[in-house]
């Protein structure tokens, strides 16, 4: 259960192998994570979508759901992550008409000894993923692009803005 | 339980709500899809994963793991997702040192009554956050694109292949 | 793994223990179950929910998703349940002003060796608690009553509607 | 993550989409919850459930497991609600012969920074659920009614007790 | 996604990598495996536990309850294991007061592309923990040994009996 | 939710009914367990699995992932242990080609309420479960035995080493 440090990946003990890093003698600080993912569509889907919102239905609400929900299965999906008691969690939409794409912006935040990107790259990715779902039967070719942790504070690692 | 066909969105009803869509009168087919994601990364921590999987520890083995038991758990995470006996998963890796990139390719299989789309792109997503996970303590700014369905062959909308 | 008849209850084997009773000789058939339930609250409350699904929250599809959502665990929750592969759920919602009450309506189809009730009774009582989660800091008095299956059909004992 | 007050849900941020509000401002403190249901059954039910626990077998004994596990997963049924190290789950059961009932009273112990009324309604829950699932076979009718919070302690709104 | 044979291990592919091995070619045929575990404990214990069913707690009916509850989790816990739709469950327990230990028997049952011996070793070696769980005060030593499987019927690769 | 001791089960109340037991009065200490387990098998299984280390797959890689991802999901399987936030997992194998068997020693380490004595004990069969699941098709007279807890510090009952 040795930690890593400098050039060598933190998830691997001396020997080589995989295990989960130990946290136990970090202190518990309130920490702050914000993920990013952009989805890509043909125009008619996202005019779709966003009709969709006003009367017909609410792909970005269940999206929405779908990525608060999963931040919270995080620990369940990633081998190595640490379980965390999330203390907030948000999803925001923002169409972008010119690229014909949604901008996910997923933001979770926790009081723990490990940080909480994982948890908002989950977030992001099936929020993404759930858009995929319930449009794919109008747009195949949707893509996922930019999905990366833009902001991160807290823990002895300091703060992180991507560049 | 209304399916919409056309222009409007399978996943709501009529009245506009969502609703998991009736597929009991599709016949059990065989269905295979195939997604691809791509995560890039600084060109020093490429050269640590590829000299992990030799000796040190092995990222992409836990990210492979991690992508095929997630499949397994789509239907948990995607909200109108059809839970679905899947027969068959593969995750493969392919290293792109001149992007200082691996693109991470994973297949589904299964005999049902909705395809496994949504199973293959988890697999990819979370294998590639996976690997931002195990590598987060020396490079952040891993991104993620190119998330999308390549494949899809079995199911009444016929085979597809991307662009 | 003897199936108990008659006046015996069916999910204990001939020395009283609790099994998951053996289906393995049942033809797959076509089942559909339909529940009910109905969360009674303040007027005050149930003006908030419908304006909110106006333009300042949508507590019903929140509780929608939940609803079909948890359809799909119900194998995990109900000890003794078989898992079923879900062909379709959808969940309604009545508003009633004269008793300040929400009627839930959930319906949940498969095509399967045993019926659907468990999960239809499992999507309307977690949209229940749902809406008393997303409500409960205005009004900690909801109340839910008349949780029950009101139709059933498909499997050898036959079509049941609730009197 | 603004959290609303007063007559505005707190589930919803200020633009009116859902949100798991941020807790992390809050202290831990001590909370406890009680939720109660009651499950009306035939008398010949409620008969045989008590002979079976003499000697046939213990509905009341999975039905009490069923609950105590459902509570660990509240946060993955609810989707807003926040993940809790529960420390303590009691479920209990009183027959009433009179009413042809048995009444359900589950209660829920944290030291977290939020309530755990969600929790003690889910084990309530899924304790009258399982009831119905192991004996539907000799009674469809049975209806899970009064179904809600009776007491809550500890944290910043106070301590409650139903009317 | 191919399966390998002979003196090779199933779940790597061509390349040696893990995958989950391809059934979809393989027909639905009625399956069943049986798994049994010995827990040896000091005789107090045991005495506790049989005195315990009898009137002060069900030690056995609570491990009964998780070991039919864990065969469902099984492929979420085995990495390559198929989801199966499981038909019956049912885990029995043989007292020995001779060597102060309890057998541990776990039938499962299921019409699927795949064989249940995990599905009945996990309900056999969940049940086993249980019983350590709730003994573990008063016997920290108690000991889980001859965890495997006893028999085996259906499928491709023939009935098996342990000798 | 009342404690036993001395010579009763602590997980059941005063009349004798499973319960999750109270921790809520106990602090918060630093607390690790190791649990181990072997797994006999053919000397030409044993061979294959370190051949297969070394180029032809990693079934212990495998493995190990297994049991350190079911360490989280102890509290899911174990009916009456309480969720705890595991703060670090180690799976570590040692091959004993003398008794073509494999020992699993698993750690778990946590800062909490209650032990980690489960959180080990489910790593350590889980891994022994996946190499058994991996290599039955080569070998399906596989053996666990042994599975215990060898060790265990922190928490008011002091330090334990298996004799």
């Amino acid at each position: 259960m040795t930690q890593k440090t400098g050039d060598r990946l933190t998830h691997f003990d001396a020997s080589g192998q995989a295990a989960m890093v130990d946290v136990s003698a970090k202190p518990e600080t309130a920490r702050t994570a914000t993920a990013r993912a952009r989805i890509s569509m043909l125009p008619a889907t996202l005019a779709l979508i966003q009709s969709g919102e006003a009367k017909k239905g609410d792909v970005l609400g269940v999206a929405r759901l779908a990525g608060i929900m999963a931040a919270k299965r995080t620990a369940d999906l990633i081998p190595l992550c640490h379980p965390l008691p999330i203390s907030a969690v948000a999803v925001i939409f923002d169409s972008d008409a010119a690229s014909s794409a949604i901008e996910i912006i997923a933001t979770v935040r926790t009081t723990g000894r490990t940080g909480v990107e994982m948890e908002a790259l989950t977030a992001a990715s099936v929020a993404a993923l759930t858009i995929y779902d319930m449009c794919k039967a109008v747009d195949r070719g949707m893509v996922v692009d930019g999905l990366r942790v833009t902001e991160k504070s807290g823990g002895a690692s300091g703060d992180y803005a991507a560049p």
